[in-house]
C-alpha cells in the first residue's frame, strides 16, 4: 500500500518534473475549455470578454484524470505498453481533450484544432459550445470507446475490451459516483471470466474524490478497512493512493504503478507457463480532492475537496470581477508560460513523457476497433439450413439450429467472436456451440460441471448489464458478437442500448471513425412463448423500444422460421455499425421457406406467399399480413380455415421479416414506397395484420400509407398469465379462429354463410377454453395442427 | 459462525421435530403441485393419470425456502415477532403456497383451498395451470410484496418496506443467481441508508444452492474468506449455516436465529438508547443443496445439489415408469401419512411452530400496505400556486415551486412520505424540502456536509435501480412516494417498471389486495432542456416506455407550467394503483394559469386555451395542440407570431396535460370520446401539435380519430447534441419558426403575404444558426421572449 507520506522516491527530479508539467497543462487546458472564448494563454490581463457567455462544464473530475493520465503516460513509455485508458466518471471530456490535444492525437483527427494559439483558441470555444463538441468522453474523442454520459458501464468496456486481447492493458477509471451504480457494483465480478492467458488486462482504478453532484460517495465515507474488505471480497488485492500535496502524490502514485505494473506481468506470466488459478488482478485507489488544484474557498465557502467543486467552481466569472481576478489567478497558478511557447505549442518538458504513435492512449487502434475489424468468416447458411420439400410439413427449433451455424462460426473464428447470455445460452437451444467451445469461467470448477473453461467463449452470467457492457466493449475495439436474452428481460438494457445507439449514430457521423461490427440481439424465450413463465415473462416492448431510435442505426427481423432466422442471422453477423434486433422462437416451429426461399424472402424484407395465397393472380378480397412466427402460424392457420370455409374468398397472406420496411422510405432507408407497399398491402382493400408485439407499433409504422385506415391489428396487448400456448393467442385475440372472424367481420358481400361460419369460429374459442381448464393443454386440434 | 457440525443444540428433540415435520410438509406440498394433478395424499398407488400432462415449476429453490420459512416461524412464535419474508430466488411460487397454505393465511383469501383433501388437489392442480396461479410469488400469494418473475429487486424491495416500520423485521432470501445482477450487487449498500432508530432491520438471508438454471453461481464458488470479505465489505457481520444432513441443518439454522436475532436486538436497542455509529447488521448464509430432499441421482446423473434440479428433477413421470416409481418413493420419503390426517389437514405435529394471526407471514398486514395505508394529509396546492394576473407575462421554475410544495408534505407528515432520487434533488430544484428533513445517511458525515441525517427522508444513491426498488417496497407497504429523476436516466428502470405495472395490473383484480400509493414518477431535466449536457442526456421514450403497459395501471401527465404541475402532482399524491408519470421543466417557465384556471385545466385533462387563441368562437382554420412545457411555449410564441402576421386567421390553442386524453375512451379509462375529441381537434381542420416526445406517440394514441390524417405533429426526433436550449427546438423542427411554417404550409386559401411570412420565418431559422456559433447562446428575441 503506498500513500502520500510514506513512499520511496519511484520519480528523480527531473521525471517528476515532467509528469508534473504535463498535469499542470492539462489541468490548465481542462479549465480554459470551461471557461474562455478568448485569450488563451492569457497573454494579457482576463477581462469579461474572454469569457464564455453560458458557463458549461465539469472541473470536479478533470484534476484527477488528468494526473492519472499523466502517469500512465509515463508507464507507457517506460515500458512501451499497449494501453487503453476507459473514462468512468461522467463529463471527462476537458480532461481527455486536453490529454490527447497535448499529445497531438486530437489534432490528427481534427485538423483545425491545431497546436498552436489558434488551435488553442479553437480547443477551449468548441467545448460545449453550439456546433462544438460535447462535455462528455464522446466519439469525438480519439481513445475513446466509453462516453460516460450515462454512468455504470466503464468497467464492463474495459473488460470487454480486455477480452482476446492478450496483450492489452486497459486502465479504467471509475467515479465513486458512478460505483453506486448497480452495472458497476456488479461489474466488479468480471474477474472470474477474464482468462489470463489468452485476454488481456484490466486495471480498475477507482478515484474515490469524495462527491457526487449534490452528495458525498458511499465509497468515499466507509472505512478504509471496509473498503478494502469490498474489493479484496470482489477478487482484488487493493494498492492506495491518498493525499494532495502534488510532490508527495507524484512519487506515491508512480511506486503505485510501477508496483501494479509488476503484479500485472507476474500474473499474466504465470498464467501463460501454466500455472492454474485465477489470479488477484490489482486495483488502484486513488483518493484526492474533488476539483484538485482549483479554487479552494470562494464567496467563503470551501469549494475545492467538496461536491461544490463539481461543476464550475466560480459561477459568475462574467457578473462578479473578483470572481474573474480569482480565476486568472487559479488558471495562471499553473504557470502557462512555462508549458506552452509564445506561439501556443506545448513546450518538450510538457510532452517528454507522452508515448509516441499509437502508444498514445488517443490513438491506440483499439480504441478505433474498425481499424482492426476483420470479416468473420461465416459458413454458408444455406448449408446449415433444414430441408423444405413443402411448406409446413416439417418442423424445428430455430435457435436448436441457429446453435449449429454458430458452432460452426466459432469452429472457423477462435478468436474474435463471443456470444453473450444471462445464463441462458442452453435454455435459449444455442448448446451446440459447447461442441466447440466452453463457457468462460476462472472460479472453482467441480466435477460435476459441464462446459466450463477458462478459455471458454460463452460469455454467462446472470445479469443482462454485464452481458450487454462486455459485448459493446468487444465490438467498440474491433470484434463481434450476439446477445441472446429472453424477450421480456432486454428492457433491463433498455438505458444501455440507447446509449450504445446514440454512440453509433454520432460514430457514423466521424470520418476517421472506421465501421464496427453491429451489436446482435436474439430474443428468444420470447412472448407467445413464456405461457408456462407466466405474466412477468411476457413482454414484447424492447422492439418499440428501438423503433424509437435514430433509424440510420436500428433493424429489427422477425424471421417466422429456422432458414429465415439463418438468414437473419447471416446477414445481422456480416453486417456493420447497426443495433440488428432479431426475433425468433426456440420452440419447435413449421419450417415455411427452404433456404434459397429463406435468402430471397429475407433479401427482400417482406413479400407475399402466392403458395398461401388463394387466387394469387387475383387483387385479394383480404390481405392477412403477418411478422413474427407465432403470428405467421396463425395467419396460415386462418389461410387454411378460410380455404375450406369460404373458397371463392381471394386471401392474400403477407410475411414481413425486416419491420422496417413498414415504414415509409422517407423514414427509414429499408423503408419501402408507397407503390411497393400499396403493391403488397393494396390501396383499399382490409388488412387483417397479425403482429409480435403490441399492435400500435404497426399502426405508428404504417399511418402514413394510403391504406392504413384498413389495417386492423392483432398483437400482444398485455393480456397474459400463466397457462398454455395457445391460450396466449387466444388472450390476446389473436388466435387463428379470431383471425377469421376479423376476416368476416371486414370483408364486404361475403357469401350467406359466412354467419355460420363466424358463430363456428366462436365456438372454437369456447371449446378452447373449457379443455385448457379441463386438461391443462391445449385442444389435439391445435397441438397437432400442420398446415398441409 | 455456525456450520452444521459444531454447534451445540439450539433445539429439543421435540423442537427439531416439529420443525422437521413443517419442513417436509412443505417439501411434499412444493413437489405435489408440481407434479400432481390427483391422488394428493397418495391414498392409493401413484398412476400415470394422476400426473400433470405438462410439468412446469422449479423445484430446486423450494426445499431451502421451506427451510428458512419454517425456521423463521419458529422464531417469530418463540419472540412474538412482525416479520416479513421477502422471496428473491425465481419460481419460489410452489414453496411459499406451500407455506401460506400450511399457516392458512392461503385459505382465508382464497376459500376453495381449503385445508383438507378437496383443498390440496386444488392446491396441487392450480400451480402453473391454465386459470391457476403463477409458479413466482405473484400478487396472489398473501404475504408476497416481491413477485421474483424478474431476478434483481429483493433486496431493495425489503429495505424499502423496512424504511419507518420501527418495529418490523423483513427477512429477505437472495437466490445465488439473483445475487449476480447489478440491482442486487449494489442493493447490499443499502445498509448506509438504513436508521436503526425510526427503521425496522433487514435480514438479508444469501441462499447458496449452488447453481442457477444452467451454471454454477458465482458467489457459490468463490472461497468462503473472499465472499466474507464481500460481505464484510458491503457492511454486514455474516452468519454461516452450511450442510446437508437435515438434524444437523435444523440445529445450527435455529442457533444462527437466535444469534442473529440477539443482535439485530441489541442493535437497536443501542441505537435507540442514543449510541451513534452505523451497526454492522447480522447477515445469514445459507449453503444448502439445490433441490434438497429430491431425487438425488436420476437416469445416472447426479441431480440433487446441481442445476439439474433447477425446474422439474424427474422430467418423464408419464413416460417413464421408472421415473413415475422414483416420483412416489420421492413424495413418500416425507411420510404424508405423518404430516396430513386422512381428511387432508395438517396435523398438531406439522402446525405447531406456527405462528398465529397477523404474525404469520402469509397474514402480516405490511404485506397488503392498503390495510395501512392513511392518506397524506396534503397542502393545498392553489395556497402554494404563483398569482398569474395575465398569462404569459411572470415566470417560475416549476420544480423549485413543487419543490415548496413537498416541503409541506414533509411538514404535515413525518413518517409516510418520502421522496426518491439519484443524487438529483437539488439539480431538480426540490432542495426546498431541506427546510424540514435531510438526506438520509448513516455513512461517514464531514463538517463540510450539509442535509445529511440519519433520519432524513430524501432517499438519494446514484442509483436509479436501488431508488425504484426502495420505492416500490415502500409502496407496497402501505405508504407514500415520488421519484424524481433526470428524464433519460428513467430508461434505466424500463425494466422495473415494467414489473411494477404489471404487479399492479393483477393486484387490482385481486380482491383482498387494498390499494395502495401510486407510484408517482417526475420526469424532469427533461429533454428540451438538457442542450447543456448533450445527446446522451436527451430522450424522452419513457413516456413511450410506459404507454405500452395496462392502461388500467398507467397514466402520463405533462404540466406546461407551474400551477399545473402543482395541481398534478396533488391529483397524483392522491391516487392509488397507478403509475403516474409526471414531466416538467425545472427551468424559468412562463406562467399561463393561474392557479385556480390550473386546477380546472388539470381535471379536464385537455382543453382549448381561448385566450391564446384568435376568434375562439369561430370554428378555427387550424388547431395548434401541445403537450410539454416547452412544446407550449413554441405554440405559444407560434400563435402570437401569427396573430401579427395573419390576424386573419382563425388559430385554437389547445393544451393537453393528461397525454392519454387523446386515446379512445375504449382503449383508457381518461381517453375521450370521439365526440369530445371532434369537439376540441375538429374533424377536418389542419392540426399542428406540439409533443414533448417522440412524434409517433401522438400518432399511435390518436390513429383511430376522424381528423387524424389532419395531424402533423412536431417533437423529439432524436436529434441531439450539445447546443443551445432554442437550437434544440430548431434541430427537432419543433421551433416557434417552424411551426408557423407548418400552419401556412397546410392550411389553403392562405393570404398571398403567407408566401412572404414563411420566406421571414425561414430567416429567422438562419440567422438563428449564426447566431449561436458566434454568440454560444440563443438570440435575445428569442431568450426575451413573451407572450404579452
Amino acid at each position: 500500500m503506498s500513500t502520500a507520506t510514506e513512499t520511496a522516491a519511484a520519480l528523480t527530479e527531473s521525471e517528476l518534473n515532467e509528469v508534473d508539467a504535463l498535469w499542470r497543462a492539462a489541468n490548465y487546458l481542462a479549465a480554459g475549455q470551461i471557461y474562455l472564448l478568448d485569450n488563451p494563454l492569457l497573454t494579457e490581463p482576463l477581462r469579461r470578454e474572454h469569457i464564455k457567455p453560458r458557463l458549461l462544464g465539469h472541473w470536479g473530475t478533470s484534476p484527477g484524470l488528468n494526473f492519472l493520465y499523466a502517469h500512465l503516460n509515463r508507464l507507457i513509455s517506460r515500458h512501451d505498453l499497449d494501453m487503453m485508458f476507459v473514462t468512468g466518471p461522467g463529463h471527462g471530456g476537458p480532461a481527455l481533450l486536453a490529454n490527447t490535444w497535448l499529445e497531438g492525437s486530437y489534432p490528427e483527427v481534427k485538423p483545425e484544432v491545431t497546436q498552436d494559439f489558434e488551435g488553442l483558441r479553437t480547443l477551449f470555444r468548441q467545448f460545449s459550445f453550439p456546433g462544438g463538441v460535447p462535455s462528455h468522453v464522446a466519439p469525438e474523442v480519439p481513445g475513446s470507446i466509453h462516453e460516460g454520459g450515462e454512468l455504470g458501464y466503464s468497467l464492463a468496456h474495459a473488460f470487454g475490451a480486455a477480452f482476446d486481447n492478450p496483450g492489452l492493458i486497459v486502465a479504467c477509471v471509475i467515479g465513486d459516483g458512478e460505483a453506486e451504480t448497480g452495472p458497476l457494483a456488479t461489474s466488479w465480478h468480471a474477474g472470474k471470466f477474464l482468462d489470463p492467458v489468452h485476454d488481456g488486462a484490466v486495471l480498475p482504478i477507482l478515484h474515490l474524490n469524495g462527491y457526487k453532484i449534490a452528495n458525498p460517495a458511499v465509497l468515499a465515507r466507509i472505512p478504509e478497512h471496509e473498503l478494502d474488505e469490498l474489493l479484496r471480497g470482489y477478487g482484488y488485492a487493493p494498492y492506495y493512493v491518498t493525499g494532495h500535496e502534488p510532490g508527495l502524490m507524484h512519487q506515491a502514485m508512480a511506486a503505485t504503478l510501477d508496483d501494479v505494473y509488476a503484479e500485472i506481468r507476474r500474473i499474466q506470466e504465470q498464467a501463460r507457463e501454466g500455472v492454474s488459478g485465477r489470479p488477484r488482478w490489482p486495483v488502484i485507489v486513488l483518493r484526492s480532492p474533488k476539483g484538485w488544484t482549483g479554487p479552494s474557498v470562494v464567496d467563503g465557502k470551501q469549494v475545492e475537496g467538496t461536491w461544490r467543486a463539481h461543476q464550475v467552481p466560480l459561477p459568475e466569472v462574467r457578473e462578479n470581477p473578483e470572481h474573474l481576478r480569482e480565476l486568472e489567478r487559479w488558471l495562471r497558478s499553473y504557470r502557462p508560460e512555462e508549458l506552452f511557447d509564445s506561439e501556443g505549442r506545448p513546450r518538450p518538458a510538457v510532452t517528454a513523457v507522452i508515448p509516441r504513435g499509437q502508444r498514445r492512449m488517443g490513438a491506440n487502434p483499439h480504441a478505433n476497433g474498425g481499424l482492426l475489424l476483420r470479416p468473420l468468416l461465416l459458413p454458408d447458411p444455406a448449408a446449415h439450413g433444414v430441408p423444405v420439400p413443402r411448406p409446413g410439413t416439417s418442423s424445428d427449433e430455430p435457435t436448436r439450429v441457429l446453435g449449429r451455424y454458430l458452432k460452426d462460426v466459432f469452429a472457423r473464428d477462435g478468436k474474435t467472436f463471443r456470444l453473450f447470455g444471462p445464463d441462458e445460452t442452453a435454455s435459449n437451444r444455442l448448446d451446440a456451440v459447447y461442441d466447440v467451445t466452453a463457457k468462460a469461467w476462472q472460479a472453482a470448477i467441480e466435477p460435476v460441471d459441464e462446459h466450463l473453461a477458462g478459455d471458454g467463449r460463452v460469455m454467462e452470467v446472470l445479469s443482462e448489464q454485464l452481458c450487454q457492457g462486455w459485448l459493446e466493449g468487444y465490438l467498440l475495439t474491433g470484434r463481434h458478437g450476439l446477445f441472446s436474452c429472453y424477450e421480456a428481460f432486454a428492457h433491463i438494457v433498455d438505458s444501455m442500448v440507447n446509449q450504445h445507439i446514440k454512440w453509433l449514430r454520432v460514430h457514423r457521423q466521424i470520418p476517421w471513425r472506421r465501421p464496427i461490427a453491429s451489436l446482435n440481439y436474439l430474443l428468444t424465450s420470447h412472448v407467445w412463448r413464456q405461457d408456462h413463465n407466466g405474466f412477468t415473462h411476457q413482454d414484447p416492448g424492447f422492439i418499440d423500444h428501438v423503433a424509437n431510435k435514430s433509424s440510420e442505426v436500428v433493424r429489427v427481423y422477425l424471421p417466422p422460421d429456422t432458414n429465415t432466422l439463418l438468414s437473419v442471422a447471416d446477414h445481422c453477423l456480416r453486417s456493420r455499425d447497426y443495433v440488428n434486433v432479431i426475433v425468433a422462437g426456440k420452440n419447435a416451429t413449421p419450417n415455411w421457406l427452404d433456404p434459397e426461399q429463406a435468402a430471397l424472402h429475407c433479401a427482400r424484407g417482406a413479400g407475399m406467399w402466392e403458395w398461401a395465397s388463394t387466387y394469387p393472380d387475383r387483387e385479394p378480397d383480404v390481405v392477412l399480413g403477418c411478422a413474427g412466427d407465432a403470428p405467421t402460424m396463425e395467419v396460415l392457420a386462418a389461410a387454411s380455415l378460410l380455404r375450406g370455409y369460404l373458397p371463392e374468398l381471394a386471401v392474400r397472406v403477407v410475411n414481413v421479416v425486416d419491420l422496417m420496411r413498414l415504414q415509409p422510405d422517407t423514414e427509414h432507408p429499408h423503408g419501402m414506397s408507397d407503390r411497393e407497399f400499396d403493391a403488397l398491402f393494396t390501396a383499399d382493400r382490409p388488412v387483417i395484420f397479425a403482429y409480435h408485439g403490441y399492435p400500435w407499433l404497426i399502426h405508428r409504422l404504417a399511418y402514413r400509407r394510403h391504406n392504413h385506415a384498413e389495417f386492423h391489428v392483432r398483437g400482444y396487448k398485455e393480456r397474459g398469465t400463466t397457462t398454455t400456448p395457445f391460450d396466449m393467442l387466444v388472450l390476446n385475440d389473436m388466435d387463428r379462429y379470431q383471425l377469421v372472424i376479423d376476416v368476416i367481420d371486414r370483408v364486404p358481400d361475403l357469401a350467406r354463410r359466412a354467419g355460420a361460419v363466424r358463430q363456428a369460429m366462436s365456438e372454437a374459442r369456447e371449446r378452447h377454453h373449457r379443455w385448457i381448464r379441463e386438461h391443462g393443454e391445449d385442444m389435439p386440434e391445435v397441438r397437432n395442427w400442420t398446415w398441409a
